[in-house]
């Protein structure tokens, strides 16, 4: 296989790599995201493939987004973080690089890089769990991509887990991302140390008394310095990670999941807590093969190395 | 193609058809089912193939069963009604009858059904739910039935909707098929007229003021000539299906969903609040191709077409 | 009876009135709040006491406070709004006008005037809810108002009604008034508005398209003009609001239920609705005498009357 | 004060006893109950009396049952167990033995017992909540029991606490009693036990490999040998117990609450978790009272000795 190019564009940053093919990333650049105008990032997003191919022999682009994407890996039907909407940006990157791209799904970039080069480098399928500032899922499965009827599948982060529950930005309630993202964590957080429960304090302590400065990092960073409250923190959204897998395994049943995001870095504190949960509301137990849970390998980079590897397929 | 057996294995008859390249079923038998003794349902299954197979050209045998089948549909993991356990099912039956035998899961086999003779015969993709006892489910994607890793995916009905909610037979509280099947239709409608409220005495004088004999057909039938207790218990049956259909879609995106199982007879009753709710609930409204619903046409007989048909592939 | 002086503490307002035997106020006035500093609203409701007494022969003093107050009707324990904690307000207020002074929770406060004067007049017991910014709770019972053994009970608004429900400001999740107050009402609106939902375009059209120009008003103006998503939303807030009071009917067992706030302005739009989910949840319907759900009649000056009548008992 | 005769009515026993007035049961009789027959159980309690006035100076009866009891003391209005709807058992009664009777709620009548005799003999106010096959309260404020409105409050087994929970024998779905009771704590213990969980496997080996044979007594004699499936069992339960108190503390205000009925002999395997649960959610800690949460001292006596003492006030 030859060098691939792969771009991560994110609300403020558009990042862009070239990619060998053991999934090394031979060269990164980063720059700004002019999110609020569609042509401005398809011109960002053409500099970046043009300067990386003036030093690498490039030949293709996978570019991964968050939003929904056409079946044909071509068009951004909707982005949540940028101004696209049914934009042909396959079309538009090709008129601007002439080299073939595609266009996929962010989370299903991310686990398909985990499942050529990282944690699922020794499986046939995997469904990837990202804990971040939501929650987003994608499948392989036969060593595909799952990309359902339309090109929009695997949005676990917006299964419902609670009647009634916390309002999404989607305007759903109760959406599994409302509790297991880390998002969740720093606001379930926050809203403890607020009460002034003796067990969030030393969270607060770490946090300079400032309750906007409690995050993801001080709350793992905390526990893994054995602080209760935070180790408490981290395990209820264990707890609802692990029921919100039983869940998709009941539906999707996957032969591997992998957690990744950045809350996956608290390891054990989360997967912990997420396994004994899930194990505890898996259907079947002892009928069936259980998938097993594990950590994702290429942190944030998974999804450029993913989109990176797809386009060369 | 020529004529393949179809078999359906329930908890108390199997049923055995002939079914054409077209769908249609030339002959059908029914006999009881030794359920408890896994060899007794073997030497049943072969029994009716034997039957069938004086009469016709029979060149391939296709088996739905409840249950877990493993990914090379060949062997049960485990099924709840029958007295299987890893049972070789393919295996036992190919030495007793000398035919190629599959065995599939009974709800991906109804779907299978669906999809190329009945409501799926003009789509790519379906996702059928069951609302019968239980709440089964089955997908067809890209025109093959979605199997997951370990060939145990699609049991939708164990889906958890209710934190803390009603206990399912599965050990687990909350499942979607606690909500969303005819068994709930009929547990609420009964707990309504316990409770002495007036809109239950409609239902409860049909069925002759003994609650026990409120039961599925009944609830149809009144909502049918117009019982307001039983319109609303259809309703809500339909919107708890709909809010589990919009989970659903977001994790599997399907082309079209097909409603079959006893209940899907009560049609608009049903489905009309299953659309509204799943339409309020669906996350990215406007921006994303929305799955139609469709009620199913194969009635109980998708299984058998289905696994006849599956097995000439 | 002689004349008595009513105080309201507010956020932003402090109201003060003087009301006759008959409930009437024969003189109100409004000053702006100081509610960070303690001793300064101590100054300004000794102030508008003294000046209503220029023109009125008052002989006491009542005086309403969100907040939890002691079961002597002296000290404020906490107060949500205003910078008292642990303040003997009563004897800061009687050094400085001279009077007998009584303090009592708004809600209470509230309670007994609509037991007095307003929709409870003819009854032995009540439970007021009022539905506004938050949902609060006072009961008279016996003729007395019920008080728990510390002052502080009746707060209906932080029962639990939604486990692992919508975040509450007091650091619980789904208490009651985040499903039936005014807030959770214009919250919903909101959300439906901004997911783009057909049925909420009526209120985003009358809010000129503003998302936050959709308030409590705005909605019930909509709905008795027959928008159907104002109504849905009424019937909505209706449904948890009587679902909820079926609850404190279990505990309180109340002669009467009288419903107050801003919200109640809707009428029967939100008492209809409200009354259907009461009877519906309520336990041993047709055994037991079921309190009859009110509106309020004094509006927003039923603690200040309330307040008044009671600093004379 | 003289001696007193109370009455406690069962399903299927009822127990009468000679009470003095230091709360001494000077003898005790049990006989069958004739449940379904209003008179004879009429007749039953008046030989009760009879014989036990045979031997001892008994001034006045109290009668503690299960239900809705009037106001007044008087007329059973509703009784889940017994034979009786609107009868007057006072009249019946007093006609039958020609002595003083009072009525009373069974939970009622041993909330009083454990309020002058028990738990709460030192203070001036006790909720006490029974933990048994359902949920009973009953509540004392200064110095009296609380009756409502009606008579038919402390029903606090059917407050909702969880939307959509599990179906009630009272036709409601999550009912406090479904999740807080005795039976709450077998059913769950059975289920999980059922499901093939290992850490249900050390109950389930007590009750001999007989799921039925799991009850409340062997869960909590486990748990005190150190089943760790036991354990939590009972800590799961104190965690509901405990979210409950805490939203009936904010409705009622309790000084003290008690927790009696059969489960309470688990002690703090119960009560510690309870008493954590109910910290970590009550509003407002740090600025108001919080009642402690004692253990019942008078077993399942509290309810014909409380009766007895009620009769001569």
């Amino acid at each position: 296989m030859s060098l691939a190019c792969g771009i991560d564009v994110g609300g403020t940053k558009i990042a862009g790599g070239v990619v060998d093919e053991h999934g090394v990333i031979l060269e990164a650049l980063r720059v700004e995201s002019p999110a609020t105008d569609a042509e401005a990032i398809e011109e960002a997003i053409a500099g970046l493939v043009t300067d990386l191919r003036s030093r690498h022999d490039i030949a293709t682009v996978g570019v991964g987004a968050a939003g929904y994407i056409d079946k044909a890996r071509a068009v951004v039907l909707f982005a949540p973080n940028v101004a696209w909407r049914n934009e042909d940006l396959k079309g538009e990157l090709e008129k601007r690089v002439d080299l073939p791209v595609v266009i996929e799904n962010d989370a299903n970039a991310a686990a398909w890089g985990e499942f050529v080069y990282g944690a699922g480098h020794d499986v046939d399928d995997l469904l990837l769990v990202t804990v971040g500032t939501g929650v987003g899922g994608g499948l392989v499965l036969d060593g595909e991509v799952y990309r359902g009827a339309n090109g929009v599948g695997a949005e676990i982060g917006h299964m419902r887990v609670v009647p009634n529950g916390i309002l999404c930005g989607c305007g759903k309630h109760g959406c599994f991302e409302q509790y297991a993202s880390g998002s969740a964590l720093v606001r379930e957080a926050r809203a403890l140390a607020m009460s002034g429960a003796m067990i969030a304090q030393g969270m607060l302590q770490r946090a300079g008394g400032d309750l906007n400065a409690i995050t993801g990092p001080l709350i793992t960073e905390a526990a893994q310095h054995g602080d209760q409250g935070a180790i408490q923190q981290l395990s209820e959204l264990g707890r609802w990670l692990g029921e919100g897998i039983a869940s998709l395994t009941e539906i999707l049943d996957p032969g591997v999941v992998v957690i990744g995001g950045g809350v996956s870095e608290a390891d054990e504190l989360l997967l912990g807590p997420t396994r004994e949960a899930f194990g505890a509301q898996l259907v079947g137990r002892g009928f069936r093969p259980i998938p097993e849970i594990r950590k994702a390998r290429l942190g944030n980079r998974a999804g450029l190395i993913g989109a990176a590897d797809l386009s060369r397929r």
